[in-house]
């Protein structure tokens, strides 16, 4: 059986909650439910993370080991800590670098992702279905004799 | 019935050819196929085309009627050609950029995309998936009731 | 008798048709009627073209040999597209380059003119008075007996 | 009766004077003259000034009232005076921005206008021309119902 | 009653310990008792933390509720930390940016604040004066009434 | 008995009459009114004095000699007038500079002050209020033995 | 039997015709017989071809199948679509880089290729030589026996 | 007897068992024994801590005290994290820079250490002897009469 | 006879009052009473003015006529107010620019003179003596038989 | 009788000793002996000559005379010394800048040339045949009625 | 027995005569017999030598051969010069960067290394213990089985 | 007795005898001959020295020992020899920078000197004449009782 882990980064608690018209109304729970609900129904085990904290965030992919696949948003760390980087290039776990909202058409800073080096693609602007398209690629990777029934 | 348009822009006729290494083995053909056999699926005519012409690209972005969604890989184009992005803000139709490779992780160049502007999202470097996660995307927005079954 | 050609680039096809917020109601068709008829008033033949093929554009000015002037809007085209500056450079028709919206006072990458550098001069940011200024200049040029009777 | 304010900024005294090469024979009393008598002919009342003192320059601009359109060149200004473009902003009159010589295709420095933002729109490049398309530009604006006869 | 948030970032807590050259004397808990003292003057509850820890920091910026005002100095974070300009941006509580030493006239990096564009405005430079200045703008926006008296 | 100087520069006559949205409503001569009669209640004579003329501008600093306080707002000059920085620091007398907006919070060339380097500190974005609270700086630096009763 | 493609890229059809100052007065069709008659000799099949349209551009470069060598000019698309580099990094065939003007030696936009990342080497700055270098080096390669007699 | 410090910061806790090509197969833990060891056969107490919390390690830097020196790796907040920079300006004691590999070397985002301006100066590329000879620099200065028996 | 003009710009009337470790004690009525002398010896008419008005300065230089020679020292113009240089070029009299203090050595917004490019040379760091070798190479351009004496 | 003289620069001597995956396998003897060859077989005088000294190598350049062509290659210089490009220029001898390896795909600093503006061209990218290539050029410069039998 | 080269570069024989507040007292000559002492007591030949020209610098790099290691200063040439690091590029011997001062904490231009990426590691800012520091890696490196008696 | 070093860099053997378009047609042993001549009319030693080698031109300033006064013309090393900065920084003697032609007006790497840091002054633009106000300046200090009947 298989396992994904579903990283939230910085203010992502805040989902649902702050500026629905930019990020929408569903909250984090609501999405990590979905995701772990997801993985039950392909017989992987998904389990998901929030921090505000930088040094908890590059713990949890340090200390990933029988993880299949890693889905993270790192929030607004993405533009600038190499840190995180640094720490999915030391696991071998492949990645996916997920966000909410467009980064490629809003403020210019948003449009760099420091992180995107480290991981295998990047989805965004899709809102919560960024996240769900992400999961859909892990679980196809970590179950492939389940591609045609999902994708 | 909702109908979704699929446009492929610079050197994509070589997918599956060349440079497997980084574009895979699947050819375009093969990546039309799927797509439109998810359309069926789902109910939704889908139509997939592809030129490495800017001017005929822009002319069927600028034709696009009763499309209810655009998923377009404009290749090379994507970093300099702001005619697309023209092209794509002139119609109403909401679109989602592909790109097979991750262009954040690769050369310099391949990071800007002037087409993102216009879009809604961007899915990259998940190799041919990226087309298939964009196209459950469209599919569940044209056929939302069809969302549980779908993603 | 005189000849003005007057080159309209990339997506302007569009006009009247697409973000009339933008660029005006007026469709392009009205626009070269004008602009014919204006030619004709001053017995000055007039013609004029658009293409979406950056190939298209630059035979079209490569092979103007008796017209005495050109009126240009390259589009998006302005911003990158050095082959239309190398292609009036060759031509020793002088040439004025329009633009119906202020190229000046919107995106960054549209302030700069690739094409500027080859031309007498610009006028922007008027809608489709931009033509028609530039086609009095041009005719106060090629009919300059008629001149205080126009400007 | 409408009214339109002419207002040309630093060193413009000089001109026909100075490198009439580069900006023509024509003196800036002969434009004057010339604008006025436009002006006059569409019954509209047109006044013409020049300093060399930005803050003579603002003042004027500031001061604007019953103005129905401003036609400026700010000369050197143009490329570094934000005070020009906020005075603008100020005051609720359309404006056109006017250059004699085509500052997108002479000196670097040249090519930036920190004031175009504030403009309606930019004529450059046509000699004392530039002036006099855009004064038919305002009186067709101000004088609408004279436009087929002036443009 | 009113209740306004100081909130202090990184190395803030060395305040009147090091470098007094730079920073002053003062110790930050004096600081927070005279901000304390100014709020129980003007009946308002003022309360006042620092933290080290950018992820506590955002998560007080967050967890504001009742609070009428924030007045933050957020240290060195200022200059590259995006997720504090995020965290106050998903917050409706009005902000100001608060700096000991004047960011504009030090090192280069200082010059520039990714948290300013969240904020309503900025003080500094004005050593612990910059907090009091700020608190007596807060608390006047809190406290109207009073306003005379205190400004 | 102290003495403060207040001196507003470029465009500033028009507070109050033009984008009341981004300016607010209060005129010049209201703030100079309340700036003056916070002297007068505080034993400080304070003066007030605009001008749209950087040449008269730099003389006022020049001739700063019993001054112990400047208190200025470049407006628009404050981004490239270097002559300003020079003039401060000719004077031995400490300056604040004062904006009305939040100038690190809109356009980008507005975000840098090349006066900043010969002020002690800089208050911005909080409307008429930046003045009233450089000026209770100001009257605490000039009277300090009245400090607690003012801030 | 050997084979060579020469390739020749937008405005290259004016040869001869415009600019002769800068271009020289041989004709492109002159000097593609000049090529043909260097490999005729060679015993080296030589074929030349010459668009203005990005996209046959492209798709004559996927095309090479039996082709040794391929010997392009592509005009000023050089410089920004780095569709050419990805269509040549596409194929296996070696490519040299030619131009007719010394593409260092002028505006600074004509100093960068985004080509030459994908050919082996580039010939510039000796007009029609340019191209007749890079045939003598490509039927070196082609035919290695024949190295003595030719260079 | 003197005291040295010794901080490691964010990821150095996964030194020996990720990426051994870069960072070498030696864990954080020999590294700390060595170092101690150093340290006891000189008569210095040397202590080592590690964290990937900015706060905690600012912190650290902060409450040093009785330490004659300060080694520090602040592993990927080398390049972003200027409040590093200014905890160590807060203390007085001199401190080395130290990297593992060279960051002159690597990627464009290492080659800037916005630490260094702190450090009187900075060893890397050398791996664990990058520290060892840090170490090595410090007894020397903290016991200077043994300086001919260490180096 | 000849006639040379000496131009101060924005600040200068401070010289030998203000900040005399930078610019020296000499005041600006000395240098210039020194400036007469020299003339004078040379049976060269001598005129110095200073304003701290761009427009005045702009049209002492547009006002130029029997002139032989212009020494300019434009202050802090020197770095913005491209007017200068069209001034300059506007007139036929050679000129020098000159600077008390040497620009090329301190901040660096002074190293770039807009001015430059309009002036034969510049000679500058030489404190009064800049305008004192300014003014002997004038002298020896408008009296050259009178060379050897003074050179 | 006609002469061209080849001058290599900064490091070559190593050519055919040092990294042969980079630069190849033959000496600077073996393609001095062809160079020299080629001028003989067409009845020109060829000498080369290599040195590490930029100021040897400016000497040579300025020292040409009766030389007809400079074919140079000045190494890692290429990128830097602005005196190589004054020498050129100083000097009426028509001159190729030859590269063995292709400048413009390696390192960044490789891809400018600030000797190019002083050359008639650029050869790079073919190994040895650079050279060959260039002296085939200058060849037929030298002596054009043997043009036929060589190009 | 092994070999170690120490190369000094441009004005580095000003060491202990020249800035000793900078660069310290020790002349280069005591430096030296510290380093030979250091290799003798090791086993270990070593040998230095100091030039200002870089043609001999890069020469004595080109001629390493039974050398196990080579320790150099490149000086000033160490922001600018190329050709050194193509030099040790093209020699197989290790290499260590050596500089007195830390270059990361001057001016600007200092920072950049650009021979850094040809070697193993660099070591700044340590004064001459910079060198002994270098000495002690080298000879470890050269000596392993003496590794635990020297650091 | 005084004594003045004149030191000329690169290329500087070659004035007068190429492009006196730009450098006049006097020859440097001229140019040396006025000076001394100078030095000798004052009683002051002037020697002068031009070399093409860095090394030998750092040399001689590291070597100025008794000298009261350097006047140096770097050439193209002016632009990029940072050795050049450091050695006049590591002699006490006061230093003018001179050049012939403004190089503040012609290409752009021309405007920057990073000798100039090091130097008091810099006179360009006045062709030969550069010099000897440069020496008029030199003697001027070292002669000061002379000082009125030289200048």
């Amino acid at each position: 059986m298989g396992k994904i882990a579903v990283l939230h980064g910085i203010n992502l608690q805040l989902l649902g909650r702050r500026e629905p018209a930019v990020y929408g109304r569903t909250t984090l729970a609501e999405i990590d439910a979905r995701l772990r609900q997801m993985g039950e129904a392909a017989g992987v085990e998904v389990y998901c993370r929030q921090t505000n904290y930088e040094g908890e965030f590059v713990e949890w992919i340090a200390e990933l080991g029988t993880e299949d696949f890693l889905i993270l948003n790192p929030g607004a760390w993405t533009h600038t800590q190499h840190s995180i980087y640094d720490a999915i290039k030391g696991t071998g776990t492949p990645a996916i670098e997920v966000h909410l909202s467009n980064i490629h058409a809003r403020e210019a800073f948003r449009a760099q992702s420091v992180v995107a080096g480290a991981c295998a693609g990047q989805i965004c602007g899709l809102g919560e279905d960024s996240y769900y398209l992400a999961m859909n690629y892990a679980l196809k990777r970590v179950r492939p004799e389940q591609k045609d029934g999902r994708m």
